[in-house]
């Protein structure tokens, strides 16, 4: 009934295996503390209640519930594959943050080297996560765990260089990572899906649907997201007003395209009635388009209209692009991550843009130079010694016009878009090696292939035939 | 298979586009940051760690958990309204907020013609929204989300008006808010419903029952609320000793209602078996009945006591209560609020006015004056000095006795059960207006309706009468 | 149908209100609020944010969502048992929370003749809770709810004598609970199901396996438990750099144990296909095996390893021991404790033995005298005077050596074996009361014993016997 050479029995443990003690050694020559987690770094003036684990543990659990319960449930919406879509989700959530604490910390957390570990590197490893995630969205179903584990090596380290090149020699502003989370995981989804192409699953699968109950289940998945949605947007900005701005407009942004989501959810259905499968998706979108400028003056107003607009914007990607884009393009997104983040990020890169063309001293006082930190006086200006009377500890920047800043995003969206459709589309040739337990296209979407399933797992379908015979003999 | 009237096509998006369209004008007219949002505010004396954001950011997310997450399960308890109970919740909450921020931004939160918003202002904003789905309660599966954008637009104003006044005028205590939010919402919903009496729905429907799976889920958001209870009885007293007390006893009043109601429950059933609609609501109560006095100094015992008594109302309630007043008084209470907010409700305003009259300042020290602050002196009163000398920051009040307090906390009571039952059913006649899309009488807790749902939506109900049809046959 | 002897409707009532009115006649007689909960200590010194509710309140909403959402739900993996497995954890925790604040309160928290409560006592009261909890797993779907309520009476003080001894004369470092907590509630459990033998059992029951919906229900308890653990092992840690590294432990250990559990799974299967009840289980195995030694400077690479470790010998447990056990030792684990608690918690107590060998003032500077508390010289010793210069306020200690420390760890863990197990025999005996209604052995894992079922509660069943019957016509 199944080919063996989806059997899991040996490749997966040599995969994990290897993997892990690879790990464990890395980490043993590697890894060390940080100095807010090491013992030796304590001493007579060290206040205990100040050590960095109070301002960054309590985003890390709402970035936790993201990740495992959030996404968990979300990705269980199809009928036969709840367990997929919630423990494949664990285990590549689980693999790429180990992965990314190394990658990451190598580029971003190293020095004297080893790489020195705190819970902000576990906040930073969650969002590598959250990356492979949602490129996870594109392919739900039609994967291998082993296929995921070999996605995920190989995208961490594609994004954890983009991020630094980015924020090192770009230098941009995007606190709710549009640019680096939210295009960059679409468009390597998007490659990867490119290249594992399934023609026959363009004319529909007897297994790619929903059930009442799995409906549900990813229903809780979208409202763990939107609960906690404003945590992640906020959880990389400057810490005060900023933070709390991007709470803000998260917050507004989100709640006016679920409106907006039901209202054309309504409308663009012939009989007047809600899909839920678009509420499940679309209420998320103005999540995403606040996120590039979250934590600017744009005022509540702006937020709203993102709201607004970037969920319409994914709406009629959902209705009428995705079904485009797979029959003409090879691009089948099973989630539809195109709608929830490519379309959306670019609205958000956008707005960003203008938000900061229209940035001055007037809307932000001097502290216009710490969120904008590029557009600080370089050293030696003496514009530079003002600054820093009003603002002590203010940095030398580049000083750069908003214009330029402007410029810089913009080599950035493309930067990161060229490199992240390449690397998904490489990652994709990798990930049609033969040892990496493909499932056929019958067994996609079905939990039957990888799992021992209770004999009930789908009686809904038992039911449906058995009816339907009833009823043609009635 | 379903009447043209209660197509949402055009009605739907016309009204959300309207009230959006609106609500986008009005906050960019009127809707400003507050002063720890503004990045203009920020100077060089600024500690950002000191931004308010942190006080109440954790607030606010166990908030959007028990409004997104509880209530939304709770809602799910019918077999074919999983969906309704769910995203109607969704729709109806964000909405409400929305609107709240306007219009408790006008009466609270305004000054130099603009409206300051933190995240403060969403915590008011989802008391207010936790108002509307209370009253959403009483007419679950019984209206459509045109209904209830409507309820919600009337009712957001009524309440906020109301709080307004009893706040600046009465001046009362109600840190839990027994009479502000339980009685209110309570109150305003049997009104409503009373006005949408459906005759039929009396002699039973064949759809207003559960299925073990939707029981399930309705306790899941039963536990939701049970987890962050505290922290909605909390969330608006003083900060320090008083925010611990409402914790300890919000806790202890649900732990003791939580075992009374299993014990209820076995007691009063034929079989001596449990319901579990009881324990999905009435282990509830203690978090109701703690309200109005949860920041004073009623003793752990007296919190256990209350959680009991109103536990033990709260079932004869459900029990006795709500079939008589569906029967005698047209009143069709479907999620039972009488019994969890408002019988409750009045126990908890007896039980606050019985510690206003106790309280001295033996029990609190000078504290009292702040806890109790109309009690503080007048300004002038040489006592009033001597208590500043104690408590630096005390603020003159109105020299206030206890008995006056508890004057004023009854005609809290009075008015608002007043205010509200009239608004309740001035709102219930607008829900009639044909336009608004009511469900008939057969199509009343039913996804089918508003969703397109998968086909096995219904399957338990399917497979009962193959069941009964083969056992009738054999 | 059913026995008369399990109908609950006079002895659950009578056993509820008994406990009750005793628990809050005690409550009244002899708890008080703590000073920082108590009006009466505040003053005009007194920062309300400093209360200590700030510092305990988010370990003690994560603990709640640990305890009642994530027990909860991992309880409820039993096809028809979903009712029993969440509510009766509702029950006997919120009876065991009580009742330990009271026997807790009197062993450690009492001065002047009363217990002084605050959030921190909740905190100490749900680690209690957590023992009875692991311990009904052993039992779960064979004991009626006053059995449970029953064993919580009698384990809360076993649990609450051993841990005030354990801590007060052999002085342990345990900061994750493995020996108090894990171990404790392992062997208690073991002692009462011995004796609650069900020869029958061992033969298969109809009853006692899982539906693809309950698989996914348990699922989401053991993602609460995944997100939420580390908050849990750091709750009673020094607050600063002990607390950052306890979350990075378990974060890590967990994260390294849900990799190897899936290995595993794949591994041992002989169709090389994971086994979720595997997943549920032993994922978590991690979180446990780092408890020991959580706060220590074990390094990143040994918490990644001791999650491997405690996983691999955690699955071992499931597949081999546990068969084994019940078989030959008349112990029937119903949820696998002694895997998950039990053998993990022997590997935690090694390891943290290992790491206090190994501590020295070179690994930890001189804060090795506070974590290793014991370790400080003893008053009078000129070395503390040394200390206290660089480490102001540290207490004198024992001046015990590091194998001293070691031994009296080997003393704790063979001492807390010892008593629980015997505690649990005895328990185990009491709970053969005929009066306390144990549930028969055909009606063990079936809901309709206890509660009123919906009619479709059982319908995957019904299902299964009708394809059948067609099947076999055909």
């Amino acid at each position: 009934m199944r080919a063996e050479s989806t059997n899991l029995r040996i490749r997966l443990p040599v995969f994990v295996f290897v993997a892990q003690v690879t790990i464990v050694a890395l980490y043993a020559a590697f890894v060390t503390y940080d100095d807010q987690a090491d013992a030796r770094f304590q001493n007579n003036r060290t206040n205990p209640m100040e050590n960095s684990v109070y301002k960054d543990y309590p985003i890390f659990t709402d970035i936790q519930v993201i990740i495992f319960l959030g996404f968990g449930c979300l990705f269980a919406f199809f009928r036969l594959y709840g367990f997929g879509g919630m423990v494949f989700n664990l285990l590549t959530a689980a693999f790429s943050i180990q992965w990314a604490i190394l990658v990451q910390g190598y580029f971003q957390f190293s020095h004297d080297g080893k790489i020195h570990l705190g819970v902000i590197n576990l906040i930073y490893a969650e969002f590598a996560c959250a990356v492979v995630l949602i490129s996870f969205g594109a392919v739900l179903g039609k994967t291998s765990p082993l296929q995921l584990l070999v996605m995920a090596l190989l995208e961490v380290p594609v994004f954890a260089v983009t991020e630094w090149a980015v924020l090192k020699y770009l230098k941009i502003n995007d606190a709710g990572g549009s640019i680096l989370i939210h295009l960059f995981a679409c468009y390597f989804g998007l490659g990867v899906t490119f290249v594992l192409y399934r023609p026959h699953l363009n004319e529909g699968h007897a297994k790619a649907n929903t059930s009442y109950q799995s409906d549900i289940l990813s229903l809780i998945g979208t409202l763990f997201l939107w609960v906690f949605w404003p945590s992640f947007n906020s959880s990389l900005t400057l810490k005060g007003d900023d933070q709390h701005r991007a709470i803000l407009h998260t917050f507004i942004g989100l709640s006016a395209s679920t409106l907006t989501a039901f209202a054309l959810s309504a409308m663009l259905n012939k009989n007047g009635k809600i899909t839920i499968s678009e509420i499940q998706n679309v209420t998320l979108a103005g999540g995403v388009t606040v996120g590039a400028s979250v934590d600017m003056m744009i005022t509540p107003a702006a937020a709203y209209a993102l709201g607004m607009m970037g969920c319409t914007v994914c709406m009629l990607g959902y209705k009428y692009l995705s079904p485009f884009l797979a029959q003409r393009f090879r691009i089948q997104d099973q989630c539809g991550i195109h709608n929830l983040h490519g379309l959306t990020g670019l609205i958000s890169c956008a707005a960003g843009i203008c938000a900061i063309l229209m940035a001055d001293e007037e809307m932000y006082g001097p502290s216009l130079y710490e969120i904008f930190s590029h557009r600080a006086p370089v050293e030696g200006d003496p514009k530079l010694h003002e600054l820093q009377i009003l603002i002590p500890g203010l940095q030398p920047g580049l000083g750069r016009t908003a214009r330029e800043q402007a410029l810089f995003q913009v080599a950035a969206v493309f930067s990161t878009i060229g490199v992240s459709t390449l690397g998904g589309i490489l990652t994709g040739f990798v990930l049609k090696l033969p040892y990496l337990a493909p499932p056929s296209d019958v067994f996609c979407f079905d939990d039957q292939l990888f799992f021992e399933v209770p004999p009930d797992y789908d009686s809904p379908l038992k039911l449906n035939n058995l009816v339907t015979t009833d009823d043609s003999a009635a």
